[in-house]
């Protein structure tokens, strides 16, 4: 029998009335001849309310007793789903993390996935039984309670859909689907049909909320197709998935923006091998994600070095960079947190040489310095002024016409 | 190197500035250099909350899912502890039930623990590190989580100082010791120095809600000495040990009440043997606690069967009768919610044949009827209407000269 993963984000089990509704979209599922293994998320501001929690207690909580904490909110969520879905009639368990056989990494808050084993699920399935599993969270080869950072039921989601050899992952959330750009910013965004894993990709990493970018990441290394979809209707999402060619040329396919940025520049550092690597070294050392990074040369042998973190980050960043500091040298530190990143992702920019320009000409138009740019194959990302990002967001929609567009199968060239 | 089990109950962990206080005291005895186990329960209302969100979902939700989602109340507190303390610099871990290696049987909700292997608290402890244990829960050999019922975590942490040998388990509540009575209905109630295991079995089983009575059992059974004292101040609480038989000769050391008493009655059933048997193998086998049984012959070869059940099991209970009663015969069922249990305690009352007569001289004189009573070697057992139980209280208190007695052990015969 073919096996369906869906996964409810905190939002679709936030009250009794929504857990019981998205009990019955899993009993029609199953009933419909549907092995189903559903993830879910804390309940809407579960999480929130647990930081706030520790917070009241501590400003730097010890990582592992962080995990402890958080991830008692999917746990909250998969006994109350499986108290509804046995209410209606299916049989049903629920499984934390760990009990579904999730091994992770020990680096506490941002455990990746090792392994699934996947037997006990199976079992359960055989018996009959929809299962429950906690998103977010696993376990260490030794027992200890991991969590696997923002998104992370994404992530549970699309691995158990691959270790389990589903034929689809329906990621459930309270928007239609991939949007062109964010709708509250932007009204006239539209749904994309569908949208290839690279361009979900870079749409994931820079901040377009519905998918985790590690979710994307795996879904593409095992071929998962993603539905992403409303919890409140049945109408059809946003497949993610492998497009041919013929699909791939689309020149933008959406705009990005990302408010959890935070920029921190060391100037006047010696022009000399090593010294980035021991900087970003340091930095990685204490899991802190780096994402774009400038090096310029502005005087003779002295370089100033740019990057962006998280803004979770940037307290434990900047205490990195000061120590590499004393140690390599560098004339001072600034970091700035009212930063924002908005970009634009399209599978067919790599083709078309002129749409960085068109961005920076757009953003212009509008005032808007640049602070930062960094680029790959499908995307182009702007650091600017995070007062200015709605301005921008909505100057590069219209820039590259993206509302006139129903879906990106149509936009050829 | 001594090991001191202290256990906080939910209103000691009850908001932040509670926790900080709680993670200073526990800190204090590590200074003191005592290797310190903490037990904590969850967090106020929590386990309240919890319950109300699954009667949100069903009134019937499966006691499994019941474990899975309550189990979270006490992984809060512990996680919050555990931070609380690491900010006062002392190495600290928490531990989940399962992660302590507290191994339970799998009646749901009603778990009984069954072994504990305290290998990784040793290690702990070993590295120097405090340790918090979750209160209430365990796993069963196969991996799900369990609760222990009502008061569960007094049995943890009793069971983890006779598992530990510790030297003293403390039970931090929010007052000063064990009382003769509840101070809130009977003002001039008296703190008592030190109570037999028996009696305070008598009185926790009763209704006194300091300590379980089935912590009381395992301190009993490993001989663990329990200290029950306040959490907010240093006063020495009541010591609950083995007394020696010259301060065992106290009369009436205590009067408990409990208004979590449902009565059952089963009218008119033949007057054969195995009938009290064939109804109490049903109750047993639906996990429902039976407390007290009268069974009386009223008219020829027919009996009434009358017996009280906690009210959370009323409605099971009553169930179980309709369905004992189509099989055996009976002409009806009565059931009354509105009842309390009153008793007298006390190790001298075996020794003084007027005491029981003395209790019910004192009810009569103030208008309250019996409905049942049941005696053992150490109390005397009443119930009445619901509505009389401070009366009785006080009355009993009176009677008994229980606010004249500064502390147990002057309280000779």
């Amino acid at each position: 029998m073919a096996i369906v993963v869906q996964k409810y984000g905190g939002s679709s089990v936030a009250n009794a009335e929504r857990i019981q509704r998205v009990a019955g979209r899993v009993v029609e599922c199953a009933r419909k001849g549907k092995h189903v293994v559903v993830v879910v998320s804390a309940r809407g501001d579960t999480t929130d309310d647990l930081i706030s929690l520790a917070r009241e207690i501590t400003n730097e909580p010890p990582k592992r007793e962080m995990d402890m904490l958080l991830a008692t909110g999917e746990q909250i969520s998969i006994a109350l789903l499986a108290m509804a879905i046995d209410k209606l009639g299916h049989p049903v368990i629920s499984l934390t993390g760990p009990q579904a056989g999730i091994s992770t990494d020990a680096v506490h808050t941002k455990a990746r996935i090792q392994d699934i084993n996947t037997r006990r699920i199976r079992d359960e399935l055989a018996g009959g039984k929809i299962v429950i599993v906690a998103g977010f969270q696993g376990a260490t080869t030794e027992g200890e309670i991991t969590t696997l950072g923002r998104g992370g039921s994404d992530t549970t989601a699309v691995a158990l859909a691959a270790a389990l050899d589903a034929e689809v992952c329906e990621i459930y959330t309270d928007v239609d689907g991939v949007y062109t750009t964010d709708p509250r910013i932007e009204p006239q965004a539209c749904k994309l049909d569908s949208i290839s894993y690279d361009e979900m990709l870079e749409l994931a990493s820079l901040g377009a909320q519905v998918l985790h970018p590690r979710s994307v990441e795996y879904g593409k290394q095992y071929g998962v197709p993603i539905h992403v979809r409303s919890s409140f209707n049945h109408n059809r999402g946003t497949m993610v998935q492998e497009v041919d060619k013929m699909e791939k040329v689309m020149m933008v396919s959406g705009i990005a923006y990302d408010l959890n940025v935070a920029k921190i520049a060391l100037y006047d550092v010696p022009d000399k091998p090593g010294i980035a690597f021991q900087l970003f070294e340091q930095l990685a050392k204490e899991s802190i994600n780096v994402d774009m990074i400038i090096q310029s040369s502005m005087r003779d042998e002295r370089n100033d070095i740019s990057f962006t973190v998280g803004k979770d980050d940037l307290n434990r960043a900047v205490a990195v960079v000061q120590k590499v500091r004393e140690e390599i040298g560098g004339t001072g530190i600034s970091y700035d947190e009212k930063v924002a990143k908005v970009s634009i992702v399209g599978a067919g920019m790599v083709s078309n040489p002129g749409v960085a320009a068109s961005m920076f000409g757009a953003l212009a138009q509008e005032g808007i310095n640049i602070q930062m740019i960094s680029t790959s194959e499908i995307k182009v990302s702007c650091i600017i002024s995070s007062s200015q990002v709605q301005q921008a967001v909505r100057a590069l929609h219209k820039t590259f016409d993206l509302a006139a567009v129903p879906n990106v199968q149509q936009r050829i060239g």
